[in-house]
């Protein structure tokens, strides 16, 4: 159930389970031991000097096949800020400059604090690339009329698959992990903490409100008609989240996604303060925002011209693509040239 | 001419140039030398995990008055990704979990390559505590009544000085970095690279759309007579960016702020992949949004209900709070307790 994009689960591979297991496989065959010396780097896919996470195609020496090594640096822990940790008589310092009150430095801690995340895929396919690289992203303004001769036979020919969705709300899936039920069958909902949330820190609280009326597919279906429906999720949810997690909801994101990842219509609630994926002004829409467009305008959702953003590996792209409404960027591969 | 926020320039205090200087000043004295062995830490102010930065607040043996320390992981250096660097027998690799071909571990750099951006400020005066404070943030729902009651009367009595903006637009400052002029004066703008940008890196490009035309505070301020403006600085923008950067137009984001940080009608302009600060539902619209909202409704941007972010100390929360629209939340102070 998650609704993330290709950033947020970089080193969450979802098929690989965290089991710890020996270097030693069931039958006592010794399991092949990759070593970060052996790796023979040639492209660089991605590199986030935001979020501090770098992702480098290569091989490893005599090796068949391509392999993805992605390094996160790690978040600081707080129990590491200390005069054992980062105050030591073992963090080097080199010193950029100082003025006044203020001093740039270089710090160097001791290595054993300063690990980074280090994940290995080998053998990658060329799907592994394709996910991992970065990707051309574009705009695109999304009138009414692309609305309902693109995009619209484009979701109807998908048929993304909803069965997770209706396992939910029918009680067959998860329902350890419902925060909150409204069993109404029109203006209901079921309140489900996001797989890519713990259920625990308050810092990056993340939650999904999923409606029970089928067939509300996005934004677009959006009128008049679901004000009472919106209200509900917007009020309840809150109070819901308030009586168990203690952030009130002035502290709390609500809002749709569009294009959503799945067409069944679905509330994010986050912190405020957690810069979680896909928040961005081209992405996201305010639920309180909406309900007011809707107030103002029943069909405004119809009528407007929406954004959406769009990589060009996917396939909505090329309906765009070939209609004329974007085009390709030329490619500049970078190579690391050694 | 910075649009930013507190977490932009965390690491850039404005009145900190850029100055190598030794250790002896200008009369052969040796200036104080700080390390972070003699620093006792008391609170942390801010632990990004996303960004992965930190700041804390303590003070340095036998020296009296406060001091920060702010850390901050380096991003990837594209040019240590090699077997001299991160691939080198120097590396030492703990292994997590291995599972068919997905393998988590954490990774050991040699320390000479795996430096933490440091800023030290002592003396640290309450205000740069507050700075460098994580704040609370609320979202407050700004009605239209509430815009003319409240928001209103306090940005008119705070009465921010405009004066740099001005110089920009008669040709007094920063004339030299205009990227693009169009003079005329009730539709024209003036293009520049906003502050926070080098000018250079497509990745993280960064400039800002100051129309010409005077008075216009504000989103809330727009109405259909201003379309002719607002579909200039769109397409005449978009047209001297790629002219000069070669970003094409649906690789942009355009977009206001609300609340801006300068009550002087201006416009952002961003790549789409950067994830430039502010850049969220509950802070930015999109140009093309604002375009067609007021070419839907000529008066919606006087009508609608528009939200807004807020921090506790600012003064305009303060109006909010007095008039029951927001509460504040209880201090839950982190303490580091050994």
């Amino acid at each position: 159930m998650s609704d993330g994009n290709c950033q947020s689960d970089v080193n969450e591979p979802p098929c690989a389970k965290k089991i710890k297991i020996d270097e030693k496989n069931d039958n006592g065959v010794a399991e092949p031991v990759l070593e970060l010396k052996d790796f023979i780097p040639s492209k660089i896919l991605n590199n986030n000097t935001n979020r501090k996470t770098v992702c480098v195609q290569g091989n490893f020496k005599d090796k068949s096949g391509v392999a993805l090594v992605i390094l996160e640096k790690n978040a600081f822990k707080e129990d590491e800020l200390d005069s054992k940790g980062y105050f030591s008589v073992e963090s080097d310092l080199k010193t950029f400059f100082q003025n006044d009150i203020y001093g740039n430095f270089e710090c160097f801690p001791k290595s054993s604090i300063n690990g980074v995340k280090t994940t290995i895929i080998y053998p990658a396919t060329e799907k592994h690339i394709a996910k991992f690289s970065q990707q051309e992203v574009h705009i695109i303004q999304e009138t009414s009329d692309c609305y309902n001769k693109l995009t619209l036979p484009h979701i109807e020919k998908e048929q993304f698959n909803l069965q997770w969705v209706y396992n939910i709300l029918e009680g067959r899936s998860e329902q350890d992990r419902v925060v909150y039920d409204n069993k109404c069958e029109k203006e209901g909902f079921v309140l489900v903490p996001d797989l890519k949330w713990d259920g625990l820190t308050k810092e990056t609280l993340y939650l999904l409100a999923i409606v029970r009326q089928r067939g509300i597919k996005s934004l677009r279906d959006l009128d008049g008609s679901h004000l009472p429906l919106l209200k509900r999720v917007r009020d309840e949810g809150k109070k819901a989240i308030f009586e168990k997690y203690k952030v009130p909801g002035s502290q709390l994101r609500i809002y749709f996604h569009y294009q959503p990842s799945f067409y069944h219509l679905h509330i994010h609630f986050t912190y405020l303060r957690h810069e979680a994926p896909g928040i961005y002004a081209e992405k996201s829409h305010l639920l309180d925002t909406v309900i007011n467009n809707i107030e103002m305008m029943t069909d405004y959702y119809k009528k407007a011209t929406l954004p959406f953003t769009i990589r060009e590996m996917d396939t909505l792209f090329n309906v765009y693509e070939t209609n004329g409404y974007v085009q390709k960027i030329k490619p500049d591969i970078k190579l690391i040239d050694k």
